[in-house]
């Protein structure tokens, strides 16, 4: 199992297509053996074989006739097992959802995925019910994290709640992976693999036919190779081009918030944050350390479990009377928190949040991007987590603390690798308010620009 | 006490200031005077006095020196004791309320009032944080109804909330009166007493500086004696322009829904009914009588008290607990049955709203609008309503019963009057989805062409 070189992201790929270098057949076999290779057994819980090479030969046919080729045409897409694709079932990674019907139409985010001529190889292996930032699953075991495969044996967590779609991504199974961030579940799980984790402003992408786990926070998005693999998806996913910014690096300007972000750093995520805001400053930014005292009342604000648990309780709370046995007691722990939520309770936590958001709107103004840690950890064991509930709650707790920031403040938010080649990954997150998606990605074209070759 | 005569709407009114006829002045002088008469003690909370006639002075300067006058131009216009106007404290008609500061500004709704010239006569009564469609306050008494006290000695209900405002429009106290609707609150007093009451799109008029009964439901609007009043009201209030959308008379095409909505009518309402509906049958327009079911989900859906009682008790809990003892127990006990709704079944109603407004606006494509009685009663005596709580609550559902519909609908919807010259008033009720109020009130204006002259 090893990470795929950098440089060959699915842009490249599709550019090879289109100029006859090779085939959209070619690539995808090279990714369906990916995924047979037995270190990716626990990627997919179901595979699309035969749909993803119609589509890899439909594209082949465009190209040889000398048509353009849509954006994703006939390269391999991993689809995350929350997301309805017709024909199949979607179960969510949970036994409670097995013997679940299948799809009768592809969910928006599915749709556009395949009219952009995406080669769909598989619904993705996932956190239960996408309940937690480590990855692991119970029910059809973890998928150990790929990039670290290479420095260390001991098989570490691939992040979650995208945990098969970042391996998928990692492995060469699949040039990018449909998932879903409701606290980071894109940008954990790319962080702790070197890869890209986007995700956008909420509202851009349709949510229909996705199973909740907080419609309040989930956002669908993708995890990618690069950042222009990270426009092109979400240029899909939302059914909008992004506008290009192109401007002197000496005109961004960011802010570190010093307030929680920066709190229990392992020391290498430290010196590779540190070595990329010297990166940056090198480049010409303008960086801006300061505490934003704002992010300290956020552990109050959800104390009780805040939206996934209320907005979880309301979709699970018939199943868990029925078949609560089935749930990972780990998820279905923090589900039933949500029982105890009140009406107004929910009411003024929705009320908090709109106060929260125009007051961080307001400290953060002037700023292009505020830059953090995605996660303050490097990949830990997987062992130690599956057999202890504090040690893992623990853990999951950190994973989240940075990435959920920006799901509370409904904003949008780019993990971006920014360790040395050869070096454990750690991922920087830019992030932003909400609908300030286009700057943030022109931000992280620069951050990729001037951070190390991995 | 009697009713201002037929024709003599604001817009009349400021027609007649701005060629010279009258001044703003001397109609200001005869609202202040309707105020101050015996029988309207209980419909102002607190006068305005000297700021109206500053405004009115203001008006008449710029019709003196043939400028135009701004559309409200120095009338008499009366706020609901829910909307801040700087300076004045905002009570909501509350013992609990009664040492609130002094507002510092105008919120929205009552600044675009000002804006637009208003001479803001003073705070009206209410029933208590806007919660009964009946109209009893036992804190500052009962405005009787103005409408039916010529036609009988017994004191009748005005409909609530917005009692005194539609009390102060009736009497020539004010030629509108802003007020606000949750279930009915602005088309319930104005059909109680001959008056039009328009609540507009709940979105179209911003919410900000008026104590909450519903977030989902709360709605600014106005009371005015014609639809035109209405029109410009809205206008105002909206900050927006009202398409004219005239068309031939046998180009309307309405629905009556037979489910619920005529229920339990009085013979006197459904005379009148009958005849609105004849008088636009004999005018051209096409109308349809047909059951729709989703009108008795309604009962089901909001078994438990809905969204007033969850977002109610949200606003409420706090100060219930300091100073429960100072509320209108029938207040206080329809607020505390939000304290048992669970965070999930708030979330479930939010869901099972969007599903039933769904089903709702695929069933009335292709009318106009809907008909229906506003309220299924004349205006019952007020003291038996006092002394019987059963009797009160019976009442109240009645009188909320086809006025909530829209309100759960998220729609739009005026109350004419429909009864003939010298009856008991009777409201006839058009309502249709979201953002059709432009259609929905050339709509009125052709019913009210047609109607009985009253």
């Amino acid at each position: 199992m090893s990470i795929a070189p950098r440089g060959t992201d699915l842009s490249a790929a599709q550019d090879r297509v289109q100029r006859g270098e090779t085939t959209a057949t070619a690539l995808l076999a090279a990714s369906l053996a990916a995924a047979d290779a037995p270190a990716n057994a626990h990627v997919y819980l179901r595979r699309f074989d035969a749909g993803a090479r119609a589509a890899a030969a439909a594209a082949d046919l465009q190209a040889a006739a000398g048509q353009p080729l849509p954006p994703l045409g006939g390269l391999a897409v991993s689809v995350k097992d929350l997301f309805d694709v017709a024909g199949a079932p979607t179960t969510a990674g949970s036994a409670a959802m097995a013997d679940a019907p299948a799809a009768a139409a592809d969910c928006p985010a599915v749709a556009r995925l395949r009219a952009a001529g995406a080669a769909l190889t598989g619904h993705t292996n996932l956190s239960e019910f996408a309940f937690s930032g480590v990855g692991l699953n119970p029910h059809h075991r973890t998928p150990a994290n790929a990039a670290t495969a290479a420095l260390d044996p001991t098989p570490r967590v691939p992040g979650g709640s995208t945990s098969g779609g970042a391996v998928s991504v990692a492995t060469g199974a699949a040039w990018a992976a449909l998932g879903s961030d409701t606290g980071g579940s894109i940008r954990i799980p790319a962080a702790l693999h070197g890869l890209v984790g986007f995700k956008s402003t909420q509202r851009l992408v349709p949510l229909d036919g996705a199973v909740p786990l907080s419609t309040t926070l989930d956002t669908a998005c993708a995890i990618t190779r690069s950042v222009r693999d990270a426009v092109r998806l979400h240029e899909v996913l939302a059914s909008r081009r992004v506008l290009q910014m192109p401007r002197e690096p000496s005109a961004w300007r960011f802010l570190v918030p010093t307030t929680l972000m920066l709190d229990a750093l392992e020391p290498a995520v430290a010196a590779a944050f540190d070595g990329a805001l010297r990166a940056l400053r090198d480049a010409g930014a303008c960086i801006v350390e300061r505490p934003l005292p704002a992010l300290a009342e956020l552990a109050t604000l959800n104390a009780t479990g805040g939206f996934a648990a209320a907005e979880s309780w309301a979709w699970h709370r018939q199943r868990l009377g029925t078949r609560g046995n089935q749930y990972d007691p780990r998820v279905a722990l923090r589900i039933r928190r949500g029982e105890a939520i009140g009406a107004a309770d929910y009411i003024d936590l929705l009320a908090a949040r709109r106060r929260w958001i125009a007051k961080v709107e307001a400290e953060v103004q002037g700023f292009d991007a505020l830059l953090a840690p995605t996660v303050p950890l490097l990949p830990p064991p997987i062992a130690p987590l599956l057999a202890d509930d504090a040690a893992f709650f623990s853990v999951n707790a950190l994973l989240l603390r940075n990435p959920s920031v920006v799901n509370f403040m409904d904003g949008c938010a780019l993990s971006l690798p920014c360790h040395a080649a050869g070096d454990w990954p750690v991922g920087l997150m830019l992030f932003a308010p909400a609908m300030a998606d286009d700057r943030l990605l022109a931000a992280a074209a620069f951050a990729e620009s001037v951070l190390p070759a991995r």
